[in-house]
């Protein structure tokens, strides 16, 4: 009962590692630091390769290390805050929001976004792509289902480049009646991973937004965070700016 | 731009394995069932061991797969959706919520902790750790953290089973200002782990919660969610309910 009494549980030894590791980051190695090479750290903690690497996974997943290919491990940055979900309800691009439309184009929906819009699995719909830059880093990509029953006033004759604006225009002519989320943990396809400068299978946080208007679910999104970087922030704007600032940028312990 | 247009991704050998995978457990499997052995496995796609357990990796990640010990591998049971963040502010426990209290404990918080709450880092806070069970499975164990200052009535003289139900009945006589959360990726703490049925390190689900009354923070806790079962779910709660049912049990692809 309570968080003082320790009672036997299985401990991996590279549980036990990371924990020394942890530490040692905390007192030894600034933000942005290379750690030393595999060889040197596990002869230093005197333990097996394989050991180490798990304890570096761990730490990795934690957010306390990055991997980044031609450079090494270095000691990562806090999370960055990232707002999910404005406490009133908006269409996505109705306002000034965190997000860059990239383009449009009309596609059959997998099959669960399908089941999600209660469109026929057959049909084409809009699909809008998007991305979120914060700090200078892409967070996030985006992709926005849009049945052509939710736009249509759409005119047939659109260049590429105005069908993105004009399904976000037409969508914005709905009232909104409400929005629900998702999040859960995925790993980035291919073209997701290359968008957020990641190998594919790196972890990701995904949210599944569903969007409602005349009484239905009028669009749905899906949207892929890195989930090294980006801590996702639920509440009121005014005290996220504060928890944007907090230091704890690890699981509390 | 768009979905349409694939460009040449760098996608290791396991990624495309797992696409495979991923279609067979659709047409031969059902939820439940135990996969070959990975020597079975590695023969009949013509991989080698270490590709097909990057693959199986992957989608474990993505609640696909479920590893079990004594059990094997078997097909995942499609994600719970698990409400987080009542429409309305409530107090933890203050209405029949989903968590049970395990119990009550004065402990030095942990450093961001302390930081999130405002208090001196080697001030003792009441500890209320609870655990949410959904559909007779353990899907998150929590840490409630309240500062003496935030319950100055209450009696010194408690038993420790009295502790629990007496500070959240303190708690529940200030009036909730607003609450705000964050969720990122974590790994299991050894006994999160235990509480929750995996091993130690396992992804999981971290939901910080600040919750404001008489201007500053009076409350915080962390709940850690296993990422293989859950999906958590923010919105209106009569939404929530459909979402619960839908069919998409993995990222859309």
């Amino acid at each position: 009962m309570g968080t003082t009494q320790l009672e036997a549980v299985q401990e991996p030894k590279y549980w036990h590692l990371k924990t020394v590791l942890n530490d040692a980051l905390d007192s030894e190695f600034e933000v942005g630091e290379i750690l030393p090479n595999e060889r040197d750290l596990a002869a230093r903690f005197g333990v097996a390769r394989a050991t180490l690497r798990q304890a570096l996974e761990q730490l990795e997943l934690e957010g306390r290390l990055q991997r980044r290919r031609g450079v090494g491990t270095t000691v990562a940055p806090p999370r960055i805050g990232v707002a999910v979900g404005p406490s009133a309800n908006v269409w996505p691009g109705a306002v000034r929001d965190a997000w860059t439309t990239i383009g449009c184009v009309e596609a059959v929906a997998p099959a669960p976004i399908a089941a999600l819009l209660g469109t026929d699995p057959e049909q084409a719909v809009h699909t809008v792509r998007r991305e979120r830059v914060t700090q200078g880093q892409p967070v996030a990509t985006e992709l926005l289902y849009v049945p052509p029953a939710s736009v249509p006033g759409l005119s047939t004759l659109l260049t590429p480049a105005e069908h993105a604006p004009a399904v976000l225009d037409e969508l914005h002519s709905l009232e909104l009646e409400g929005e629900d989320r998702a999040v859960e943990l995925g790993s980035a396809r291919a073209e997701d991973a290359k968008q957020l400068d990641r190998l594919p299978g790196a972890p990701v946080l995904v949210v599944t937004t569903r969007y409602y208007a005349q009484g239905r679910v009028a669009a749905a999104s899906v949207a892929t965070y890195r989930a090294d970087t980006c801590r996702l922030t639920f509440g009121d704007s005014g005290a996220l700016e504060v928890m944007h600032e907090q230091p704890g940028r690890r699981q509390a312990s």
